[in-house]
């Protein structure tokens, strides 16, 4: 997408063949392109979340192979790289997805040819996601169109979005927000609720950014707005990514998803998750089976944003001595949801919904 | 309660016949008491939430039409009083009743006698507040004495809170900590879920300082937390309290108390809401009829707290172009709600449950 007069994706290799991203924590303040030089390097981007998205976590676990592979390509060697990529997010099925096919794909080859495919399969991977994405707003822009047409096409259709899976949550496109970059480029009028996304903001840090770049209307609401909207009719949709999705079409995404499909359901607005297929875990049945990342108290305490002098810092909201909880997901069960948008349609959230779109998985 | 080692009220006059409050846009930070010396000090304290919570608006109100009187005290200053106080908050129905309250007792009087007429009755508000609010803990303790002994009187009751219904938003006690406190008095181990309850986080900045100040174990939460803690049975119980409740038992609250009520009823957590029986508005049976105040939008584009040079600042979370919609409450329907807990007794949220303990409103 683009950025100023530039089109950008979220992740790209450079002619010096290193890896570039743009650092994300510290959007929407600056726009800070960040060099990925070797493995420890990719590692931190996902840990630290310089880099955080689903998609776009698998695809830097990818090149993250790659620069891996400079200090040695034996067997050992891809134990190594995908024993420390796996451990930076317990939780994205899509890091030990990417990690695996890297593996999958080298371990076979004799080590002298193991870095050069690497490259091209890291390649290939994001370009298979950008296509993803955009099948996945092929598809998910059929819904707003039907929205529309069912309001006599007069005022914009209105999506409510939690935390970012726009572009910068994969390499291009987005997830969620596929179908809305679609529905503008379609001439439909769209408006988007996106939520703040406490603890790490990143709907009023990175979707927001993402719709004021691309001119789109939106406006921010607090994590606890979005049940009160529903209630008075000013949401027509909800589109929300996902980190995980179960063999059952239960959706495990950014905490407090749950929530808005509780208020979604009370209130018969629709409920829809947007994924790649590589999102589904189909070893897992049941949700409470996926472990739940329990991240960093001062997530919480702090606040990160940029102060009138321009500086960013961080405030604490709590006293001295008060501490926190924070687990960074929940599981949205399928019985909320409305239906999935892959790249290979529109599907319920069910296991037969999903056998349907993935017959060979059967 | 006690703050170091003195016992505090959250309103109080002083010797030289001013009206003190302790500042609270300055906690958890900062231990700041303010003094009002005029009518439009009073409604600046409430407009700007220097004071906050339904039962201590209501008695700064009361407070804040004593000082108006100072002005004069004919019939036309009465109306002067009242219109600028209500205006002060729409949706506060305490606000309402004791401008009403005031009115209705001085405008009788001869209008030399009004002055001290005044000032005795918002002490005497304020006494009847205190007990009002001792004994929802007295009835209230009574369903968290139940959780501990339903988990053989092992581990602590968990209860999660949202926003701030403690002595800060009474003139003491509380209404959904007063059950808190008085079990803790009475030996029963309790543990808190503190929801920062953005955009004013008084969940993180009232709630936890309270809890902090007395002691009492909590871990504060973002606010879309709540449901995962409820559907890995980590909440035993949440107590909530109101701004305003219909005659048929609907909780108007702060922005998000009913996402944490949807969680609740889909996870069989009981759900109370503590309130004074002035909070009740008898003439609304729908609370879809109640106003729901919108409030600044940069109370949700900025978040205020400590920097870690012990400077109060605040920082901005969304890109530059964004704006923001900031409703303020939202309305938990009665269907949700498994009891509401008065001065009088708990009660189920309904006409009926109400009636039953104010048969005077029949």
């Amino acid at each position: 997408m683009r950025v100023g007069n530039t089109h950008y994706r979220s992740i790209w290799t450079g002619e010096d063949g290193l890896v570039r991203i743009i650092d994300q924590t510290r959007l929407p303040h600056e726009f800070v392109v960040t060099t990925l030089a070797d493995l420890d390097d990719a590692a931190r981007a996902i840990r630290d979340m310089l880099v955080r998205g689903a998609p776009l976590i698998g695809a830097t676990a990818a090149y993250g192979f790659c620069l891996g592979l400079a200090a040695g390509a034996s067997d050992a060697d891809l134990d190594r790289i995908g024993d420390l990529l796996v451990r930076c997010r317990p939780t994205a099925v899509n890091l030990r997805w990417a990690v695996q096919r890297m593996d999958d794909l080298l371990r076979p080859l004799p080590e002298g040819e193991r870095r050069e495919a690497a490259w091209r399969e890291a390649a290939a991977l994001c370009e298979e996601d950008v296509a993803t994405n955009k099948a996945i707003g092929r598809h998910g822009v059929e819904l707003i169109r039907a929205a529309w047409q069912d309001k006599g096409q007069q005022e914009p259709v209105h999506i409510l979005t939690h935390c970012n899976a726009g572009w910068l949550a994969t390499v291009d496109w987005g997830t969620a927000l596929a179908p809305v970059y679609r529905a503008v480029q379609e001439g439909i009028p769209v408006h988007v609720w996106v939520d703040e996304t406490r603890p790490r903001n990143q709907g009023a840090g990175l979707t927001a950014w993402e719709l004021a770049a691309a001119g789109i209307g939106h406006h921010l609401l607090v994590d606890n707005g979005g049940g009160h909207l529903m209630q008075h009719g000013r949401v027509d949709l909800c589109i929300v990514g996902t980190d995980r999705t179960t063999a059952t079409g239960d959706v495990c995404n950014k905490i407090g998803t749950y929530l808005k499909a509780l208020a979604a359901h009370d209130n018969q607005v629709p409920f829809y998750v947007a994924l790649p297929g590589s999102t589904i875990d189909w070893s897992v049945e049941k949700a409470d089976r996926i472990p739940i990342e329990e991240r960093d108290q001062d997530e919480v305490l702090y606040v990160a944003g940029r102060l009138d002098n321009g500086r960013l810092d961080r405030v604490r909201i709590a006293p001295p001595t008060t501490e926190a909880l924070n687990p960074a997901f929940d599981v949205t069960p399928a019985r909320l949801v409305t239906g999935l948008i892959t790249e290979r349609g529109i599907c319920p959230a069910s296991r037969q919904g999903l056998l349907a779109l993935y017959p060979e998985q059967r």
